[in-house]
This record gives C-alpha cells, sequence and structure tokens, in this order.
C-alpha cells in the first residue's frame, strides 16, 4: 500500500508498511537496533494498537483513517544541546504540509501541530545520544487525515478542516517531500537561524495573548521565545519576569 | 532480552526483538521488501498474537513461555526445484537441538517436529523466487519450550517431556548455533545428498507402519521416502503403487 519514493534525497528511500504493529517507534528502535540502519527509513501502519504519545500518553487513531508513521533519522551532525532542532524542523515540514490545504496551521510547543485551534498531528521524537552527539533519532508521527470522528473534542482532521477525504499514499507521499526538504535544511548548519526563526513565525502563542495553566492557576501570558534546549519563554501577566519553562512545568489551556 | 549471537556465521548477528507483534514473518517479509536485508536476520517475539501456520492455519503460543521467531534467508545458490533442502535443513537443526535434552525426535513431513508423537515445533517457510532461483526465505519457527498447557492434546514442551524449565534466551542461542551449522551445511553443495539421507533417517514413518487419512479412510503404510521437491512417497497397504503426494493429498494420524 506504502511504497517506497525515490524523489526524495533521505526521507522515505526504504518503507516497511505493516498493517497492524503495537507501536511504529518500537519497530524502528529495534530496525536500528539491530543495526539494520538506513537513515530515512520509514514504519508506517494502518493500525498502531498501543502508539505512544508525549510524556507516556497513549496517542489513539481509528485504523485505516490517518497517517501512522515513524522516520529513523541519524542527525550526528547536530550535538545534543541542539536536539531541540530536530522538533523545530519535523514541526516545521508538517505545517508546511497541512498549510497546502489549510489556513491558520500552528505549531503547539513543543511538538504539536494544530488547525484552527485543534490537534491535527502529534509528534514524538526519541533520540539515543553518544558522547555529546545524536547518534540515532526516532520521529513518530501521527498525522489525522481523515477521521472524521474523535473522543477528544480538541482533536481535528485533514478530512475535517477541509471537507474532503484524501488518499492516504498520495498523502504520504507529500508528507515525506516535506520531511525530506526541511531535514536537508537542518543538515544545512547555517540555516539553523533561519529555521529558529521560522518556528518561532508559526508558533502559537508567540506574542500573542494566550491562557496557561501554570503552578494550578490559570493564568493569561505571551510566548516570547524559545531557547536553543527547547525550553520555552513565557511572560506570564502574574509573575514579573519572563520564566523558562519544561515540559512539565506549563500547561496550554486552547479554547 | 534476546541478543544477536556473535559465535554463528549468518544466522543471529542481527535481532529484531519485538516484545509483542501480529506475525514474524510478516515483520520478516516487510523488512526484505524495504531493502533493509542482512541474511540471517531473526525477527522474535514474546507475544506473537497473529501466527501462522502451514495451509493458512493459526500458530498459537503462550506469550513468554516459547520460542517464536523468524529467520531471513537469501538461499540463492539453490534452485526452485530443490528448495525443499530448505525444509530439510531447518527440520534437522530443530531436531538436533532437542535431542540433546530428549531422545526420540521425529521429523513430521514437512514440517513439524514431534517428540514423543507429539508436536513441539512448527516451521512455516516462505519463499520468494527469481526466476529459478530462491531470492528469499523467511523461516518461522514456533518451538514450544516452557508452556505447560495446551488446549491441543497433541502438542508438548521441551518443558513437558524433561519436567524442566528453561531461560528462554539461553536455548534461542542454542537453537540458533545449530541452525548456523545446518544452513552451513547447506551452503556446500556436496553435502545435499547426506542431508536428504540426515532427513529420511529421523522421518517420522520412515520404514515403519504409520496411519494415514487418505481420501477419507484410515488406512496403515508406510513412508519410502521424499521426492527433491519434497513431495512424500508412502506405501499404503490399501494400494498396489508408491504414492507420489502432496501437502493437501494426505494427512497424518498420529495417536
Amino acid at each position: 500500500m506504502y511504497n517506497s519514493i525515490q524523489d526524495t534525497l533521505i526521507i522515505g528511500k526504504k518503507v516497511i508498511y505493516l498493517p497492524s504493529c503495537h507501536s511504529t517507534n518500537d519497530i524502528a528502535a529495534e530496525i536500528v537496533h539491530a543495526g539494520l540502519f538506513a537513515e530515512g527509513t520509514i514504519v508506517i501502519t494502518d493500525n498502531q494498537v498501543k502508539g505512544k504519545g508525549q510524556r507516556g500518553t497513549v496517542w489513539q487513531a481509528s485504523p485505516g483513517e490517518n497517517l501512522t508513521f515513524s522516520v529513523i533519522l541519524s542527525p550526528s551532525f547536530i550535538t545534543v544541546s541542539e536536539q531541540f532542532l530536530i522538533s523545530q524542523v519535523i514541526a516545521l515540514a508538517i505545517r508546511a504540509y497541512l498549510s497546502q490545504y489549510v489556513g491558520h496551521v500552528k505549531i503547539k510547543w513543543p511538538n504539536d501541530v494544530y488547525v484552527n485551534n485543534r490537534k491535527v498531528c502529534g509528534i514524538l521524537i526519541e533520540n539515543s545520544i553518544q558522547g555529546t552527539k545524536i547518534a540515532g533519532s526516532i520521529v513518530g508521527i501521527g498525522l489525522n487525515v481523515n477521521q472524521k470522528d474523535f473522543e477528544n473534542s480538541n482533536a481535528t482532521s485533514l478530512s475535517r478542516e477541509t471537507g474532503n477525504l484524501f488518499l492516504l499514499p498520495e498523502e504520504f507521499q507529500k508528507v515525506l517531500t516535506f520531511l525530506d526538504v526541511y531535514y536537508q535544511q537542518m543538515r544545512s548548519l547555517w540555516r539553523h537561524n533561519d529555521l529558529r526563526q521560522e518556528y518561532l513565525s508559526h508558533l502559537y502563542g508567540y506574542n500573542e495573548t494566550v491562557t496557561f495553566n501554570y503552578q494550578n492557576r490559570i493564568v493569561k501570558g505571551t510566548v516570547t521565545g524559545v531557547t536553543a534546549i527547547g525550553k520555552i519563554l513565557v511572560k506570564l501577566e502574574t509573575e514579573p519576569e519572563v520564566l523558562e519553562l519544561g515540559l512539565k512545568e506549563i500547561e496550554w489551556i486552547i479554547q
């Protein structure tokens, strides 16, 4: 159903398609672990039984309606302290892909992509580190394409936003093409600052007033930036200084 | 849990371990299909949800108690007409491994291994053919090790036969070593006749009177041999001539 694609440089030259599996990230990790390593290899499934989300949460998707896959990368050209660049380019690639079809596509720090304030894509990046280098990176992507009904009212799909149904193999090829282009940019070290700027320009809450749950209080504030190691900078109305916060320290309230 | 082993020549140099999967043969096939090919690579799981048996049957095994894995081979040195050699060497390797622990280990044509007239191992070989050569061969092995209870009264395990419990990773390494040795023998073309003789000498019903279901009748007979392409030669009491039979034409009755 999903074939390897030949018009990319790295991403998707090899595609492993499994009608069903527990977690594409776990299978990708085992393939790397076994030394059967080809950068850009994709593991894709129609039915991910135990998909993983951020912070040990579960990623749920209806079988056969969405794109659920993992990309094996080897970004050994960046250091551990630069690893947030991976999140940035992946989110930017998905955003660029989606903005072919819909407007108002935002990246919700660190790794979600939203359309019209609803989540359309989740990204889970798992890095393995050797010394100060990123030896391997497994990028899990769950992109809602044709799913119409969601248990979570905060979720949406490309189909819900556009009213169209999509051919998954075609969209798969397009997404991979965007991932390939953005990954090439990350490989060009002189593009890193531009990528960080592009990420900020599409970041939900950047220079806007948005709502957070911070220390169990609902507070308004503004995102003022992201640090190189991936912490978010937030100026809350209730705090005098800009806060530098990690994943568990702040929660978004998106209405 | 299961690591690659370094004291073999081909088998098990790379091991992909999945806590759970649908079918190790299917994952192995996808890995080959993607071109991530390394001969001797193993896909092993603790819990095969949709294991495949011969002729589309289902292979069932209790999670975590047995060895359930697939081996990726590339026996391009043999022709399609010789493909039954693969069945022979795999069955011989499993038989040799088991005979370390128990006596009376028999190969039930074409691909089962029996101990004391009960099935202890099933083998499913799926070949892909290019011209007259075997381009790839995926060998699925389900070996009952520690399982104590079986729905099918005709099944047994190494543990049931010996009264001992086994450490699966250790047995895995031993089985792979036997598979490696026998696969080397198959690569030595001058050993093929010896392998065929060895297979016959361990074949259930060879030069013995056993019972078959043939054309819906229970009949006694004797196995007189196996042809090069893997048909079985049977002399039934009710038939004047030796019959050359394929998989669906005869059924064993093993009491």
